[in-house]
């Protein structure tokens, strides 16, 4: 059979390990889709800037639409990421009856409903594995493999940048800051380190691991995000020393009263297998009815563990080109006629298990007045540990408390009512915990 | 559109799961696939014997041969097991053209090549998901989510009992026989265990796994496999001190001479994700060219999880039933035509590491002449460690040694004239080591 004809829009981090992969493994990759995938025409920012990258039989460009715009390409892979012109690019490419693969998270996150709407329209598949958590098949894993399941609920490691700092912070016993510059140095963090730190960039994933998990159209701006640029030495250590680590998660659970959609730091449960996910590793811990939970590991970024999302993506619309397009695996699991309206819950809503810790002046009278405010606003207290503070302020004690699961409104009320006392004397810090655990 | 006929053959563990999951999660599923998948007709041993079981709507009959033969059934789901009738059954659904889902590892492992030839020539599909490591989609992770790679090795913890077995003598401290017992009375262990223990179940899944990472024919008789009743209490007290824990592994590796196929205990790394995995849960680490390492986990077993991928199944084989039979997913993720004949090693040219466990009596010279014969061997030593052994033989001392790499050849000559030596007083205990690290 002909080899199928595929464009490729940037030639960064991932356009170049996806063109040494597919030629490197050119033959193995044939052997099973059938036919050998050949990227004929490529685009890249400056030619000038290839390295020594290997593009011989392939066309250049530094016109991204003229790829786009070739009569002799069936599928286009959009790597060159961020929002603008890559939506256009790929909107371009379904209006001309093209498949589209992309490894774009915030195209998909942002984009993706008016994307699929098209690509469905127009008969084509845009698939999208390499947008969330690189090379582990979890999209695949999620709407294909666990097709038979209602979802419950699904969360994960998908930031390697974060769990590096997290990492780090936990085994050196290292402040934030200091690791962050070191992550930068390293190049696992981006110069503005942002969208990483602050959550942003696993929120794009999370949204789109709601959307097939749920069958709910992808909403990211009703995602919570909190960054981990807020954690400390102090609370990484409490938190080991209760038999706990502290990874930020990216959590989407169904609830009767709507979907959680949430980013945060989250003291888990050393015990569980993910709470040993370290270093730039992701992975995706997923609860479903029927098979319980299952988890999914490995690198989730990189050029070639990338690399290895975008080829998947290609042998299988190779292999579903000839499918009817109604008997494709839907863009986002579930049949674009049948997704749901669910809500998604507001934060005050979401209810979790919390850390505390509160710096209070060291003396008679002072549990008594917290725990009385907690009880107040129904939170169950579930340990309590008091500590002497690193620092040498004697009068002062760091009071660390695990609560029982609590709907968040209660805790923020709470909280603001505990640091009006005047013998809490810093800011609480609170830390959302998960036993991961329950269905 | 009309909803997609079903047959069931078997309404045991598994079957009775398949009935639950379809009818709890039937408009989810629906919502999935485009189109309802109902179980029409069902066949059991005995009818009398069928518990609360929801059955409505469904012919039930004793005779399976109906159920194949039902003209209004599109696919055949087996879950009987063993090799007779399962394979008359299956081959007589295929010559009619009906498509097949089946969770039966041992009729892949022994029999898949017949079945594929003959589902190839008839156009139709036979999907078994669910025959190695039950809800965890390994199949479809290795077949389809790393089409890109160039698979290098994987290791599995894929047998349930025996990984049950394991953690409760590491946690507990308790002896093999014990723990056996205990497994057995829970149900986690048949009456007769030999399958889980002796490692044959372990090495059905293996074969299965080896092929669609490779491109190999199944080769089940070329597996060397290796139980675990022989592990002792002290081996998994001497391996956690030393940082290790003792699991029971598939191995399959490429290698430049040909491909490794081993069930065994194996000592692995305790700082390895997959040596946390506990109890009855089964674990799949998988080394892609690209990817690097990914690892699967979930339960291995159990009625709806082993459910769970029997209707993921069913949604596969629904969606590409109007796919050109050319453009579908080869059954051994290689198209027919292009499996490799590469051959499978025999034990000894296998390489890796070892724990070996020595009775000596404690006088000079006994480490030399060990270390000696070790050295004529070209056994390079990584560290030794002297103990006292649990009973009161003050005149006798453990010596617990951990090896580099080195050909299994050359290990059992070495062990053979260490054997020998009139200061070792009992058989040598030797387990394999991974370090699951290296590509």
């Amino acid at each position: 059979m002909q080899p199928v004809n595929v464009g490729l829009l940037g030639l960064g981090t991932v356009g170049s390990g996806t063109v040494r992969v597919l030629a490197r493994n050119h033959d193995e990759i044939a052997r099973r889709a059938g036919r050998g995938i050949k990227i004929t025409h490529a685009a890249a920012r400056n030619l000038n800037d290839l390295g020594d990258l290997d593009l011989r039989g392939v066309r250049l460009t530094e016109d991204a639409a003229a790829v786009v715009n070739d009569p002799e390409i069936d599928i286009v892979v959009e790597l060159i990421g961020g929002l603008s012109p890559a939506r256009e690019l790929v909107l371009a490419a379904i209006e001309q009856g093209k498949h589209v693969v992309t490894a774009n998270k915030a195209l998909i996150a942002l984009h993706g409903n008016e994307i699929f709407a098209k690509a469905q329209e127009k008969g084509v598949m845009v698939a999208f594995e390499a947008a969330v958590a690189g090379g582990i098949p979890i999209i695949k894993a999620i709407r294909e493999g666990l097709a038979g399941n209602r979802i419950e609920w699904l969360a994960g490691i998908i930031n390697g940048t974060g769990n590096f700092i997290l990492t780090e912070m936990r085994d050196k016993g290292r402040d934030f800051a200091d690791v962050l510059a070191e992550a930068q140095s390293l190049g696992y963090a981006e110069a503005d380190p942002t969208f990483d730190i602050e959550g942003i960039d696993a929120a794009h994933k999370l949204t789109i691991l709601a959307s097939i998990a749920f069958g709910v159209p992808l909403q990211f701006d009703k995602v919570y995000t909190e960054g981990i640029s807020a954690i400390s030495r102090e609370d990484v250590s409490y938190a080991n020393a209760l038999g706990y680590r502290i990874k930020h998660l990216g959590v989407a659970r169904r609830t009767p009263a709507g979907i959680e959609l949430r980013v945060h730091p989250t003291l888990i449960p050393e015990r569980r297998l993910i709470a040993n996910v370290d270093g730039v590793l992701n992975a995706v811990l997923v609860w479903g009815d029927a098979v319980g939970p299952t988890l999914y590991y490995g690198a989730g970024a990189g050029s070639d563990p990338t690399a290895s999302a975008v080829v998947a993506d290609l042998v299988d619309v190779v292999r579903a080109m000839t499918t009817d397009p109604e008997n494709r695996v839907p863009h986002l699991a579930f049949q674009a006629d049948a997704l749901s309206d669910i809500a998604i819950l507001p934060i005050d809503e979401v209810e979790t298990a919390f850390y505390l810790r509160l710096r209070v002046q060291d003396r008679t009278g002072v549990m008594a007045d917290i725990t009385r405010i907690l009880a107040d606003h129904e939170i169950s207290i579930e340990a309590i540990r008091q500590q002497e503070p690193d620092d040498d302020d004697d009068d002062a004690a760091d009071v660390i408390m695990l609560t029982q699961r609590v709907r968040e409104g209660n805790m923020n009320q709470a909280i603001e009512r505990i640091q009006e006392l005047t013998s809490v004397i810093r800011p609480v810090t609170r830390i959302r915990l998960e036993l991961l655990k329950q269905p």
